[in-house]
């Protein structure tokens, strides 16, 4: 028979009787709060359509890469899953997936993967038992049928969720058609709902980018300028973050290797742009140069004011066989080392000290919350700490951001939450999931009279919601 | 006065009264299960002969390097332990020895040590009162007084300990005679009881073990093959996997410096081999001559099944003057950073997605568990994360692994416990130590709603028993 | 209205009620314990001369970087807050800038800051509301006119606060005026109560301080060597280690970019030491250089018996705009990966095994402590593990530093707590936290039944007070 799912209102909360007491007071004021998502990947097009969604397994399963990375892990493939390949979509029954997703929930066990789905099962769609290979095809069916329902389409489901804000990201060379298309649209008016976007250079700015040479082009039709010259290159790049602007953007993202930065001369940095078009970069030039537009980046968000998010560290396509049957964003990129003490210097060298600019620093070595990442937050002006990130988005690894980083930089050197997802339906449980453990962590806190409890509620909610739209300037 | 050693029933659960009971109640049910002892490095003489132990100080003292390193760090001389050195054995009285290290109890608070030591007195030896000065000459003669008894001989604790089955770890150039000689018996017909080897091939991979070369000799002498031929070499790996295969083993086992793989061209690997029987091979080649076998270890394992362990990332032998007077495994081994997303991709390059092979992954280096291993094990089919291992065997150890890899590459990319020791009386502690952190830690989860108990109930027995067995094809 | 300030008697301890209620037993027979500071940064000219402190500015907020790294990291001058800077002190009314400090209180929530402070208010001035912008007056009234009284001059503090002794720390080229000035006045005469020095020889080993040259030539007067070579260089050290024994020193202390350590042949050292007086070092052979020297610094501790600290992995002045408007140890120091495994094996390969050596290891990078220094301190008898060190002086930590040495050192391998500061009034909340973080941690294991309450009361002792002096030979 299948069991129950219940969402217990304490979840997340520490066991002590005494301090679960405070983190629910704490919880209770800031559960109702709008949902601020500063920085994610949804797809602009849901909202400027409006059109419904298609069924359980391609509105859930299909793009979650924590979902199919695990199933992969043991010995699931990926086409079983319906997983689309670099060939196209497997001929699978979108059921069969699902029931193929059903019968493997042991492995997600104690994953913020579970936490996420149970949320969404029950809040969303109002299901009451486990998923589980006897209860596959109920849920199929009533997901599926629930998402052909008007209020299931995705601006009633904006609207339901309460987002106040929602950031998308695209590439310099977008139209940015879907974010026009909204505008146009009136669905904002009169509403406290928001969808814009974000400025994410990598493909023209990464000479390593598989779509480089391509992008390029791409970026001279969009902006009229000879992007193969280090000037027109940089005026394409100040009238694009302008034509973002002008669709509600107020920050950039940056999704490099590394964390280098470089401030060379200018006379440098346009033989080493010369060198990058000309597709010859060696890997170190092309680190070079990304290092360099990073600086250049800045400067720009010095001029036009948009806050500069970094997110480096990740080993992209690491499993080659992937990669060349399925493409980027697989499950296959593995976090790796990450120096900011060296690597940020010359850009702080120029702007640290200069309060026009705000870089949000992210990491997924959390080695790097307390040794570097607290103290260099704690002393520059133009520094922030974004939340814990990707893998570190979970329970546990929200904890140890706190942990490792509210001694040297407290609170008001964050940002509040980001949920960074492609995951449309997991946004609600994803920020109740980083409410919760921030009001856990606050909560032992207040137990350990290391905060008194008023001061402990102030920063409840800055962290849930003014914090976000101090630092993205929303 | 003597003070009473009690070991409590709720010791390593969570102080929290709610949190307790639920480990408690998952601890009940796991408590009892078979031992599952995959990899350590017993004496299989030991299950050969059946021969007594000699006495307290021989047994536990001389072979336990955590407990004679703690005592040598504090000024206690090895040689007044009575560790016998490259001059062999000093002339101590094991009594005195014994009353050195009773006097020395306090060194050892808050270490698992004293958990293991504790446990053994208690349950094997039914000591009712504390180690000390005071009683240390009542432990020596009880200790010494047991170990005659008929009880208390190997074959006897084995059964006792309800160990189903226990791996040993031998050279390519071992006869197996012990093994052999275990199978003859019939001592293990009509039992639970079995022990298998392993095949750790270091001294014959290691160009810069000290024993390379003897080695090397004495494998073309077991093989009969052309050893010092690259053909030959991989040929005699062959066959002697298949000799360990058939008296039990199912793993091999590398103990390298680093994780480093390579996936070179024959040619290339054969001229490297050339330059490493030569002796002249520069610290760069025997270093690549490691990664290059530890790719053909994996062929080999997806040919025969064996399933791969690597253990990396100690520095052996870090005092030379202890090296010199005392040899290896003294105690001296530090581990060191270790990386592996960059290391082990040759390997996975070329087996990483073949489900033929299990490849277990150790470390000595924490910060790599949320960083490395967890998002690697977390999308590659062949590998899976071995337990906290060595330093890290311990409560908080245990504890931190848990919370580092969980949320990313769940319980079942885990394989359960290895003691991985030589201290065969403390293997009852030490698997008890790891039910019952696995237990509290899922207690915590559940106290924490974010795992129902049902299925905490089922993990605890999996990590348990079930994982081990089946990532070890036991 | 203004809010009450309340020290809570269980700050700090453990929620659960159980393991508080043994917190507190063991912290009971901790707190009354007089304070051992065997490390830190107060001005020997106070107890000296004995002078009033001038005013809540300068002596609680001027001096403490912490503090005005924190107001600096969003976006408050440096300037307005008072803070001396190359050009001198700038104009600005003590008042207003208590005022700011008074008005950003929100940032130190959840840091040590927050802790020290409303320690020292509370239990040293009896304020009893909390600062803020509306008692920012009240305070800076009260606190100057206190200052102002017999009871708050220097000395009669260090009586108050039970201090039984305290070192500060002096270059080679300080006269001792102060603490000769300290012994000849008789103060310390029949009282608990005594001030020594540390040997701090940075400016003199350091190529790349920006002072060494200008330290040599000051070396060469005090001592009367020629410091300009070699052996009176070595001499002119060992004849000031002796002065410094003189009025009190047990320690030297050695605050190194890395722990780099060499030990080179004599001609080798000579000629290094020709290179780097002639000012024409490089980094590489400046990082040499000080490895060298602390492999000598290890040699003359044998022969003379003072304790070695070494303090390694700061980036010094990563700021230029601060460094040249302000000058160094202004909150621009961020912590570094730093190695010891292969960094210090030069100096242990000679001196690890010796008993007449104790060199204290301290770290910024906590990955080093389960991986690198708690192993290694629980092997060499000549190393010991400073507790936890600025950025990770606090509740969070020092836990983790418990928790990640404890297993593999113990607690004898530690040598207690060292407050470090330039801050003297915060000096009795720094031991307060530390005692209460250490009887935390404790009450978890007794809680845990990993180690009994008994045992448990004697470490806190130790930590408290009988190991710093053990240690530090006191």
């Amino acid at each position: 028979m299948a069991r129950p799912l219940v969402l217990h209102e304490d979840r997340l909360f520490p066991a002590d009787p005494g301090a679960r007491a405070i983190a629910r007071r704490l919880y209770q004021s800031v559960r109702d709060l709008p949902i601020i998502s500063p920085h994610g990947h949804t797809d602009p097009s849901w909202f400027a359509t409006d059109a419904p969604f298609a069924n359980a397994t391609d509105l859930l399963l299909v793009p979650d890469h924590y979902l199919f990375r695990m199933l992969y892990s043991q010995g699931v493939s990926l086409e079983s899953l319906g997983i689309p390949g670099r060939q196209g979509r497997p001929a699978v029954d979108p059921r069969e997936a699902w029931r193929i997703f059903a019968s493997h929930q042991h492995l997600f066990r104690g994953t913020p993967s579970s936490l996420w789905l149970d949320h969404t099962f029950a809040t969303v769609f109002g299901l009451d038992v486990r998923l589980g290979p006897d209860t596959a095809d109920h849920y199929y069916d009533t997901i599926t049928a629930k998402l052909a329902e008007t209020d299931f389409r995705p601006r009633a489901l904006f609207d339901r969720f309460r987002i106040e804000l929602l950031a998308t990201t695209e590439s310099p060379v977008d139209t940015l058609a879907h974010h026009e298309a909204i505008r146009a649209s009136g669905w904002e008016s009169g509403r406290a709902g928001r969808v814009v976007t974000a400025y994410r250079p990598d493909p023209v700015i990464d000479p390593e980018h598989e779509a480089f040479q391509a992008s390029l082009a791409r970026f001279a039709e969009v902006t009229g300028e000879d992007v193969h010259s280090w000037d027109g290159y940089l005026a394409a790049h100040r009238k694009r973050r302008a034509d973002f602007a002008r669709v509600g953007a107020t920050s950039t993202d940056h999704g490099h290797p590394t964390a280098l930065t470089a401030d060379l001369p200018r006379a440098e940095a346009e033989a080493l742009f010369r060198t990058v078009v000309s597709g010859k970069a060696t890997p170190a030039e092309a680190e070079l140069f990304r290092a360099q537009m990073l600086t250049e980046m800045a400067a720009m968000s010095v001029e036009d004011g948009l806050v500069m998010q970094l997110h480096p560290g990740s080993f992209r396509n690491h499993n080659p066989l992937l990669f060349q049957g399925y493409g980027r964003d697989k499950g296959a990129d593995i976090p790796t080392p990450t120096d900011y003490v060296r690597s940020l210097k010359p850009l702080l060298d120029r702007f640290g000290n200069d309060k026009r600019l705000t870089l949000i620093l992210f990491t997924l070595d959390e080695t790097s919350y307390a040794r570097e990442l607290a103290p260099l937050a704690g002393h520059y002006p133009a520094l922030r700490l974004g939340p814990a990130w990707w893998f570190h988005d979970s329970p546990e690894g929200m904890l140890r951001f706190r942990e490792m980083t509210t001694e040297t930089a407290g609170f008001y050197n964050t940002v509040g939450f980001n949920d960074d997802t492609r995951a449309f339906l997991s946004i609600p449980a994803r920020h109740d999931v980083a409410r919760r453990v921030d009001c856990a962590y606050l909560a032992k806190l207040v137990a350990e009279h290391r905060l008194d409890e008023e001061d402990a509620q102030q920063v409840a909610a800055d962290l849930a919601y003014a914090l976000p739209k101090r630092a993205y300037k929303l």
